[in-house]
């Protein structure tokens, strides 16, 4: 172990919060939010003191293993939450700490769960508002990507940082150096918000009755939860009372966030062969699928009270999308869905968006690389003497990727289980008139580990997560660190021979 | 594909089941039930007539490849199912062929869900009831094992059928000779049933107040399901009405019948240390800390009407080692139970028992190779340079062993998704209080692809599944054969590869 550059990094991370704080403290000084500005200027200070402290440590061996990069992530995101929660306590709007650890973890890891009620959303100061959806987008394309984009750290070890960081089961480099490739992305995510936040301000040319209007405050904070696919809304019903308009650009945004980066920068240098390789093509078919499946189901059975075809489609659409990017935003509240529908929707909390985006969730190239693993499998016994390679795009997948994406899932299911059976440790009271217990906390755990949102019954789009006991709040805060970082990095933590000097 | 020596095969099974049948027959000669003597007598008939055409085709080339021992083993599975259903629709007890079906599939494939009430269950004759249970206990071991112990088939090829049919990630030859290894296998089975029986009769013995008692036919039929982990029962209530001695008997058995057979063999000839490998320890403690658990949960509680510790840990015992050995009886309805124990229980139904068993579900040698595998890449992602094979019990894993049994969870998950969708097109009015369809159909097909028998909610123990619709019981029909064949060989028939000529 490199502590001393762990040490070092954790710093250069603090620092560079300290610089994200300034998003809320602005906020607070537009809308005169005094304590929110104290709370954003108080946790900056610290987080610059203790970056201080850490960067004096100033290694000499700047040589990274591939251990000391998964734990600088893992470390950075859980040092990033701890502060990340601050705000919340000290300006009063989530005063228990655990509560506020929870908000801000799902806010970085761009999960969307919240323990807030409808009411307390809307009594928070603008400042803080903003630094929930401000969490999504940094949380979004990795903040560790965001530290190598600006700062010059050392060359090749980076990419064990990127590789523990970015979500899918390989990294691609766009260009041979990691910080350029860093740029690049982080350049690309930038004009496609801003791109997003001007898109959405046309609410306001485009007529309609609807409740409320995309300000420039909401948009802002509208378009940083959707492009970190987060799904923190700045209303108490997410996008539910925002007029169609804003519907469907949200609709557009999430999906195209939850598309491999990679794909815009092929695109943009006009490699459109590549750019649309298996991975893209498979997750379009998925979500056209889901689309016909779920609108048809809920117009059939008359699920969103006597809505034409048209308006069940574009909330199916919605939904559809805002779950497989793993956003989690609402525009119904699909708790009373029929059955099919509910089914489609769970499924595809697993899937995800692609390798590469900002969505969760599995991810469709390691479910594409299982599922060709399967015919294989298959294939192999029917032949036993003739096993082939898995290949995809044309290329074979190395086999240290399949056995990778093999542990993955393997690893996804232990913890999943564990959570549960922590989950039913807890002794909440169940409150809606039907639905249990067993939905409710296997949902949770599906949301939280991978970084959807909202779950089904007692933590659907209209509930929050605030009922759980802290023993169980922090289960799913590990869950939501777990899915993020996609459980290695958060697993090695674990692991004695981890802190063994080498 | 060998075509003549499938439809041989096939024609060999057909002959098999006519003697069988002998069972029903000549228990319906004892009750005096003619209907139902004739229906087992017809079916027989059919069976032999049909078993003589196809054994004409009488193959010249007797060798078989790796796929024909997969679609002779599902083939033979399904054509057994077909015939078996005639006597439950010959003899009106189970006038619809699909229900008829789903019923002789569950049998033989020891799930022991089933579509008959209460009500059904008492009214239906002697012949008909120990049928169902014979079919769990024929399933038990396997057709084709019991057709090989006592047809001199061809050498080596068998070896194919034996993998196919028997439980488990890798199959041992107790002997080099497989037809040998058929025998001994079933020798036990035969000498353990036998002693279970004649144990189950010392409740007329053993004094207690006890609604039920247990008569020669009523052991003779307990002690078929229990040792085939199947779990049909002889009165409505499963063994909730026998007395405590009889359900302690029941869960001591349960839980031998789910610990791989060779651990028999090897204690006969006193090899102790390899009888008590690792797979039979970590089922051990399995066992031993669902006991613990669940047994608290439940007296802490108070969820089994104030009962003492003592009647809780009982209870407890009997539902853990009924559900983790696949079989499905039940001494309450544990719908009822606290969250924590329904979560115990539904992982449970996931785990299973021990390969080369009677019990089916993913088998916890899988899981302990899964579990190798996971702490194998930990530990690669800390020392990227060193990978270390997977040992287990002293000796590595082989490769080949290890992909299987990651195509085999894909494979699991897949079909299990699969059939979950399919589940939630059924129409079916949900009829209970409180719970939702979503835990009845996740949980319909947990219990039917593990073979367990009972699920949560409108399939809990105290229900039935005859309020699916036709689809939806096929789809489980499939998911049975699917998760007693593990996989593959049911897959396979819907391969083209599989029907071209070599």
């Amino acid at each position: 172990m490199n502590y001393k550059m762990i040490g070092y990094t954790l710093g250069q991370v603090l620092i560079f919060e300290a610089l994200f704080l300034a998003v809320p403290a602005i906020t607070a000084i537009c809308y005169f939010e005094w304590t929110a500005l104290l709370s954003a200027l108080g946790t900056a200070a610290l987080c610059v003191l203790c970056g201080f402290i850490l960067s004096r440590l100033k290694p000499q061996n700047k040589k990274l293993l591939a251990k000391d990069g998964l734990v600088i992530v893992s470390l950075s995101w859980i040092v990033m939450s701890l502060f990340g929660a601050l705000p919340f306590v000290f300006s009063g709007s989530i005063p228990n700490y655990i509560d506020a650890l929870f908000e801000t973890v799902s806010g970085f890891t761009t999960t969307g769960s919240s323990i807030l009620s409808g009411n307390q959303l809307t009594n928070m100061p603008h400042a803080m508002v903003i630094w929930r959806s401000f969490t999504n987008w940094v949380g979004g394309m990795g903040v560790l990507v965001f530290v190598m984009a600006i700062l010059p750290l050392s060359g090749a070890e980076n990419m064990h940082i990127m590789k523990a960081e970015s979500p899918g089961p390989t990294v691609s480099k766009l260009v041979p150096r990691v910080r350029k490739t860093a740029i690049i992305l982080y350049f690309i995510y930038f004009v496609m918000t801003m791109i997003l936040f001007i898109t959405l301000l046309f609410d306001n040319v485009v007529g309609s009755d609807a409740k409320y209007k995309m300000g420039v405050f909401e948009a802002l904070c509208t378009a940083f939860s959707t492009a970190g696919t987060g799904g923190f809304g700045v209303k108490p019903d997410s996008i539910l009372s925002f007029s169609p308009f804003v519907q469907i650009v949200c609709t557009v945004g999430m999906f195209l966030f939850s598309i491999n980066f990679n794909t815009y920068y092929l695109i943009l240098r006009l490699k459109f062969r590549e750019a649309f390789n298996s991975e893209v093509r498979i997750f379009l078919i998925i979500v056209a699928t889901a689309i016909v499946t779920v609108s048809l189901n809920i117009f059939l059975t008359q699920s969103v009270g006597g809505a034409s075809l048209g308006e069940a489609i574009r909330h199916a659409a919605f939904m559809v999308v805002s779950i497989i990017s793993t956003t989690g935003f609402a525009t119904v509240d699909f708790n009373a869905w029929p059955i099919l529908a509910l089914t489609v929707i769970t499924i595809l909390m697993f899937i995800g968006g692609c390798a590469g985006s900002t969505a969760g969730g599995i991810k469709v190239s390691r479910i594409v690389i299982l599922i060709k693993g399967m015919f294989r499998e298959l294939s192999s016994q029917i032949r036993p003497n003739q096993v082939k390679r898995i290949n995809i795009d044309g290329r074979p997948v190395e086999r240290e990727v399949i056995r990778t994406v093999n542990a993955y899932i393997i690893t996804f299911v232990l913890i999943f289980a564990s959570s549960i059976i922590l989950l039913s440790f807890d002794p909440y009271e169940y409150i809606l008139q039907d639905g249990s217990k067993l939905v409710t906390n296997f949902t949770a755990v599906t949301t939280t580990l991978n970084n959807v949102g909202p779950g089904l019954d007692m933590v659907g789009p209209t509930q929050n997560f605030a009922f759980f006991s802290p023993l169980s709040k922090l289960v799913l805060i590990f869950d939501m660190l777990a899915g993020r970082l996609e459980l290695f990095p958060m697993l090695i933590l674990f692991a004695p021979v981890t802190w063994k000097k080498t």
